[in-house]
C-alpha cells in the first residue's frame, strides 16, 4: 500500500509532466503565453506551478531540456556510430532535421528568451553525437582536419537551426530542408 | 542667420547623434543598460531621449540600423562588383567579418532582444551585396545553382554571425575567424 509520501511524490510527478506537456503546446502555439495560462492548461494551480518552476525562464529551460533529451534518443536510434562515416552523417543530418522541424517554433522562442549561447549549451548531448561522428570521419579520412573541430560542430548546428528559421519565415520549404542541408554541409565538411 | 526652427532642428540632430553614440557604447559594454543610463551618458534629459526614441527597442533598432548602414559603406568600398566573382567573394567575406567583429556584442544583444528574423530583415542592404555577388558568380559558373539563392545567402549570413558568437563565447579566436569562414563557405557555395 502506498504511503502518504509515495502518493505525494506520484502527484508531484504527474503535475510536472502535465505542466511540461501544456507548456510545450503553449510555447509553440502562443509564445507569449503567461504562467497563468500554462497553469490553467495543465490543470494545476498557480502555487503548484511556481513551486515546481519558479519562473517562466526555468519552465522554458525544462521544456527545452525534455525536448532535446527526446531528440537525443531519436538520434541514438539512427545509430551514428554504425556504417561508413559519410553515410552515418547523412543519416544524422536527416534525423536531426526531422526532430528539429517538429519543434521549430519552440527553438525560435528559446533563441529569443535564452539567447543563442545558452540554447547551444543545452544541446550539449545531441551536439556530442555530431562531434563523435565527425571525429570518426576524420579517422576514416573523409572529414576535413584543417579547421577546429568546434567550428565544424558550430557549422552543422548553426545551419540546421538556420534552416528551421527559414522554414518559420516561409523562405524555405520544410520538405526541401533535409536535401538542402545535406547538399550544403557535406562539401563544407569533407576533406 | 539661423532661424529658430533651423536651430531647433540642429539641436535635435545633435541630440540624436549623441544618443546613438552613447547607446552604441552602452549596449556593447553593458547590454542591460537602462534608458536612464543612456540618457545620462548622452548628456540629454529623459524627456528628450524618449521624444526621439519612445522605447529601448526602437533605440536598439536605430543603433543597429546606423551600424549596418556603416557596414554597407565599408562593404561597398571593397567593390564586390569588381574582378572575378570568387576573388570578390573572398574580399566580401573578409570585409564583412572585419566590420561584424567590431560589433559582435551589439549583434548578440540584438539577436536576443529583437529575435533572429527581425535582425536579419534589418541586414537587407548588406545582404543584397552578398546576393548580387553570388548571382554574378552563378553567371560566371563558379557558384552553385542547385540550391535556392535565398539559402545560399542564409548560409553566408548565418555562418558569419555564428563565428561572431563563437568568438564572443571564447570558442574561436577572432584573428582566425576570417580564414575559417573562407575555408568553410567557399566549398559550400562553389559549383
Amino acid at each position: 500500500m502506498a504511503t502518504t509520501e509515495t502518493r505525494r511524490r506520484a502527484d508531484a510527478e504527474r503535475n510536472i509532466a502535465a505542466i511540461l506537456d501544456a507548456a510545450l503546446v503553449l510555447f509553440t502555439e502562443e509564445p507569449q503565453s503567461s504562467m497563468v495560462a500554462i497553469a490553467r492548461a495543465a490543470g494545476v494551480g498557480r502555487v503548484t506551478l511556481y513551486s515546481h518552476f519558479p519562473s517562466r525562464e526555468v519552465l522554458l529551460e525544462a521544456v527545452l531540456d525534455r525536448t532535446i533529451a527526446e531528440a537525443g534518443e531519436v538520434i541514438k536510434k539512427a545509430a551514428p556510430e554504425e556504417g561508413a562515416a559519410t553515410e552515418a552523417l547523412r543519416r544524422l543530418l536527416r534525423t536531426s532535421w526531422h526532430v528539429l522541424n517538429q519543434h521549430r517554433k519552440l527553438f525560435n522562442l528559446a533563441q529569443r528568451e535564452l539567447g543563442p549561447a545558452r540554447l547551444r549549451q543545452r544541446h550539449r548531448d545531441v551536439v556530442d553525437h555530431v562531434e563523435r561522428l565527425l571525429a570518426r570521419g576524420q579517422e576514416e579520412g573523409v572529414i576535413r582536419t584543417d579547421l577546429p573541430m568546434n567550428w565544424l560542430v558550430t557549422t552543422v548546428y548553426t545551419l540546421l537551426h538556420a534552416a528551421a528559421e527559414d522554414v518559420n519565415t516561409g523562405q524555405l520549404k520544410a520538405e526541401e530542408a533535409a536535401d538542402v542541408l545535406e547538399a550544403t554541409l557535406l562539401p563544407a565538411l569533407r576533406s
